[in-house]
Formats: structure tokens, sequence, C-alpha cells
């Protein structure tokens, strides 16, 4: 009786990037029922940004006029490796300072009820999977590309978290063996050569050595500042440095997803996090041409690779879905 | 009483590697009752290897005076990825003109009794998982490394096929995105840099632009016949130029594992293969120390990287492990 009473309630779920904060009240039917955003500011360090999750719930609770008796949980889904056992965010890339932090026992201690921690690409994962582009789906690969690459696995029908909890960090996989230092301290991770901070890298550098673009204009002059979202916008307007910066990047995508085609042989691989929303044209259809050029023929033959359906949203869905799972 | 009395016969194994047929005789305890060599002179194509697996089913038996009715079943391991559905080994990089060739109905229509068919890196993740290295653990990667790079993978205790039953692909993971062409149609791939061929290829580049060797005496001055074993020899006694190839070869190796403890957080991973005969000082030891400097510390700590148990007869045992599971 208790337990069917405590199933009705939502979840207060939140998902911790390194550009931003997302708070959300979910249902156990994946209704969304209220949203809020608030800046990580990760730069600040652990501290700072654990009073930013503390002062987003109460927040969050306060607009909407309710106690933390009326929560069947809180969930946290955060960038980098996890440590299950402990429930600690043990090394982030995205999140400077964060080493062995016990983020779960620090939310439950200040709040009282049950907490739960998740990598936010386990998270999004599960959210897709239950709620997006992955339902039914038993072999996935979820991919966010970002800031960063992140990844999550649901083989056999089930998320895969490895031994201690920290697998699916496919943003760190050697692509190109001289290739840039990564911040994870590995080289020539994919993330290097693929993410959103890559493809920026990349347009700075040529404008730099003086190649023309309408993002010289977009910028202000301060090239150094273009990210991510200015390329694809000069992309769509039809600037041709654009254009190719993206389609570098777009290619750099399509062999690291090669990588997984032929590991993993999975029938759906979804692509999600902020680079994905340049669409189809753009990023996704040479990726996918990469992959009918390279993987294995039966494995290039048997996946599907989808933009995600969930967007922002994924990682707390995701992390709702994990908090409600039956234990 | 029927399936009783079928459970204690034996199943005759096959492993079909680029190089040599092994054929074994395996009880569902594990003991090897009889083992056979022939070679499968793969450049013949697949109509001649055929022949000869039909041959050495035939040798086996007649050696043991043994009748097929005698047999619980016949389980092939094959090198390449296998269409698991229909029995068919859909192409194989490492037995040439093998393309949808369905040798697991071509095989059980000659001799008319059960017939299995498994990808010759899985057969020997179970091999290993059941009677070697890997007794007991339920998150773990096996790697052969000989000619090429083959891989099996156990995913929460369970052989992961994907979704075609072409999962595992390890040696065709890009890690070098400006590497040498591999015979698969990708570039760069771990195989092309960290295998037997790749070792041998290295060693005979450099013994060609004039560099000195022992090799060059041990060859007989036909250095393009150098293989990997022989620059295992001359590194173990002092060669400086064979152990210098080797250090190279074993950085390569680290770096693609380094990769499958980013994305997998397996356990443990098993290093099979005729490369790993080469031993600890020599390979798996500069290997490992590659993920120890590059893998998420998280997860270079929950990793042990040991060699195989099973030798070449992995495979065997696997996919007499593979024919003896309840279905």
């Amino acid at each position: 009786m208790a337990a069917t009473r405590k199933r009705k309630l939502p979840v207060l779920a939140l998902d911790i990037g390194g550009t931003k904060i997302i708070t959300a009240l979910i249902s156990p039917k994946g209704e969304m029922l209220a949203r809020e955003y608030s800046l990580t500011l990760a730069d600040e360090g652990p501290e700072a940004v654990i009073r930013r999750i503390f002062s987003a719930i109460d927040h969050l609770l306060a607009l909407r006029n309710m106690t933390l008796g009326q929560l069947e949980a809180l969930s946290i889904a955060a960038a980098g490796p996890i440590d299950m056992a402990g429930g600690t965010v043990s090394d982030s890339p995205n999140l400077p300072g964060w080493r062995n932090i016990p983020l779960r026992n620090i939310v439950k201690d200040r709040f009282g009820i049950d907490t739960y921690l998740i990598n936010d690409a386990k998270a999004a994962v599960l959210g897709e999977h239950r709620f997006g582009a992955g339902q039914g789906v038993n072999n996935l690969i979820y991919i966010t590309v970002s800031t960063g690459i992140g990844g999550g696995i649901i083989a056999n029908g089930k998320l895969y978290f490895g031994e201690s909890g920290g697998a699916g960090e496919v943003g760190h996989m050697t692509i190109d063996i001289n290739g840039p230092a990564c911040s994870c301290g590995n080289i020539g991770c994919w993330e290097t050569l693929a993410s959103g901070k890559a493809l920026a890298r990349e347009a700075i550098r040529r404008l730099s050595a003086g190649e023309k673009s309408s993002l010289i204009d977009m910028a202000a002059g301060r090239i150094e500042n273009i990210t991510a979202k200015e390329v694809s916008l000069a992309a769509q307007s039809g600037d041709s440095l654009a254009q190719s910066v993206i389609a570098r990047t777009a290619y750099y995508l399509g062999v690291g997803l090669v990588n997984l085609v032929n590991i993993f042989n999975p029938e759906v691989i979804i692509i999600g996090g902020g680079l994905s929303k340049m669409g189809d044209l753009l990023l996704l259809e040479p990726a996918r041409q990469v992959v009918r050029e390279r993987a294995f023929p039966l494995l290039a033959q048997a996946v599907r690779i989808v933009p995600a359906k969930l967007g922002d949203d994924a990682g707390v869905f995701g992390a709702a879905v994990f908090a409600f799972q039956p234990r």
C-alpha cells in the first residue's frame, strides 16, 4: 500500500552539465510537470556548483509550492564517471576540480530524502530508451555531442554500467593516435575532434590563419569567442568556411561511429547534444555515409543512426527513470 | 531421459582461423578428448577450405574410431563476422573470398547432426570465461592478437552478440585516422598497428631501410619472410631492433586497450592469440602502463589485464561451450 502511494509521486530530477543545470519535476508516466534552467558556472569549482544545486532544488520546490514530502526522490545526472557504489563523481573532464566528490550523500544529507546519482549520458540513454528515440530497442548506444562527447549503452535491453559504473565514455576513445591532447589525459580522443569545442577551435584556427567568413562579422571581430552555435548558423546561411568546418566534424563523428558499430553491432545509435541540432543534412547524413563506407557491411546494415527525441531533457527524464526503477 | 543421455556425449569442435584449423573432441565437463591441427590454406578460397573442414571432421572421427551418433553436435568457430540467424560467414578479412557462405547448413547437410557456428573470438571468450582466465567474471573482454585482432565481450555475465551477432570486432576500430588502410575497408584500424602482421611489416620496413639486426641472419637474408615469431625470438635474444618494434606494438596495443577500458569499464581483459605468447615483460606490461597513464583512473583501477589461459584451444573449448548451452 505504501509502495503504491509512493510511486504516484514525482521525482525532482537534475542534470548537471558543464554549462547548465536543468531541474525538472517528472511524474512516473513521464510527464514533465515543471522545468527550470540555471548556469553551472563550473569554473568556480565543486563547492560553488553544489550550492547552486541546493538552490536549484529549493527554487523548483518553491515555484511549485511543494515540500520534500511530496517527492518520490531526488535524482541527479552529472557529467563524468560516477562511482555507483559510493555515489561519488570521481573525475569529470567537464566539471573542473571534481574528484571523488560524494555528491549523492551531500544532497541526501541536505534534503533528507532518497537521492540517486547517475552519469548524465547514462541517464540520457535511459530517457531516450524509455520515452524517446530508442523505445523497444535492445541494443542501443546514445551519444551526446556537445562541449564534449558522452555516451550510454543499452545491452540486451539493460543499461550497461560496467564493473564500477563508469562504462560508456565513448568520447574518450583515441581515434587519432597523433592527435590533440585531451583534457582527460588521453591523446586524440573522439571528443578532441568531433565535439562542439573541437568544431569551434577549428573554425577559430582557420579564421586566425586569415580565411574569410561571415563568422568574422557575426563575432564582431572577436573570433576567439566563436562557438559551435555561430558556426552552425553561418553554415545554414551558406558560409563556405563554416560548412567546411562542419563537414570535417561530421567526418570525425562518422569515424567514431564506425568504431562503435564494429564493436557493438547496435540496432540504433541515437545522437543527442547541442551539435545534433545541426540536423541531418549538415551533420548526420555525412556521418552515416562514413559508416556505410567503412564499417563491416553486415553491421552497417543493421544500424539506424537517428537524432535524439528528448533534446536537452533526456538527462532529467533518464534520471527520473533511474529513480523509478524497482530496487 | 533422452536429453540426459545426449548431454553425456562430446562435441566435435572446430576453430577455423586464417592460418590453421583446430579440430577437437570436448566433453561436457571440458575434458579435451582429442585434438588435431591442419592448415587452412585460406588463399585457396572457401570451397577448398570447406573440403578441408569436411576432411578434418572425418579424420578425427576415424582416429577415434567414432561415429556421428556418438556426438552431441558439431560446433564451428570461424574468423570474421557471423550472421547468427542464417549461420553464415558474412565477410571475413582473414578468410579471403568468404562472403555470405552458409557454413552452418553446409556442414549440417553433409553430416546430418546438430551443427553450431559462432565467431572465433566469441567462442574464445566463452571458453576463457567458462574454463580459463575469466571464470566468475561478469564484465570481460577477450582480445585475440595474432595475424589480426579479434574480440569477444561478456556483459553482465552473458556473451554479447549485438543486433545481428557481429559485435566484438574490436580489431577494427580506428585508432589512427591517418593510418594504414585495413583489409576490412576501414582506415587505421587497431589491427593495422598492433597485430602480428603489423609487427612483422614494421620489422621488414626498418630492415629494408638498412637497419641492422640479428633478424637478417635468422631470415637468411629473405627479410620479406620475417614473421612476428622471428621478431619475438630475436627480441628475447636481446636484438634491439626487434625489441624496439615490439615496444611500438605494445604501445599501440595499449592505446586500443585504453579505448576498451573507457568504453566498457571491464573487470578483466584477457589477451590471447599468438602475440600474447611474447609474455608480460615485452608486451603486456608496457601495454598496461599505457592504460594506467591514459584511461580514466577509476576505470584503469578496476581492470585486470591478463594473458589467456587456454592458448590456441580457447576457440574449440568455447565452440563446445556454445553447443552445450541450453536452448
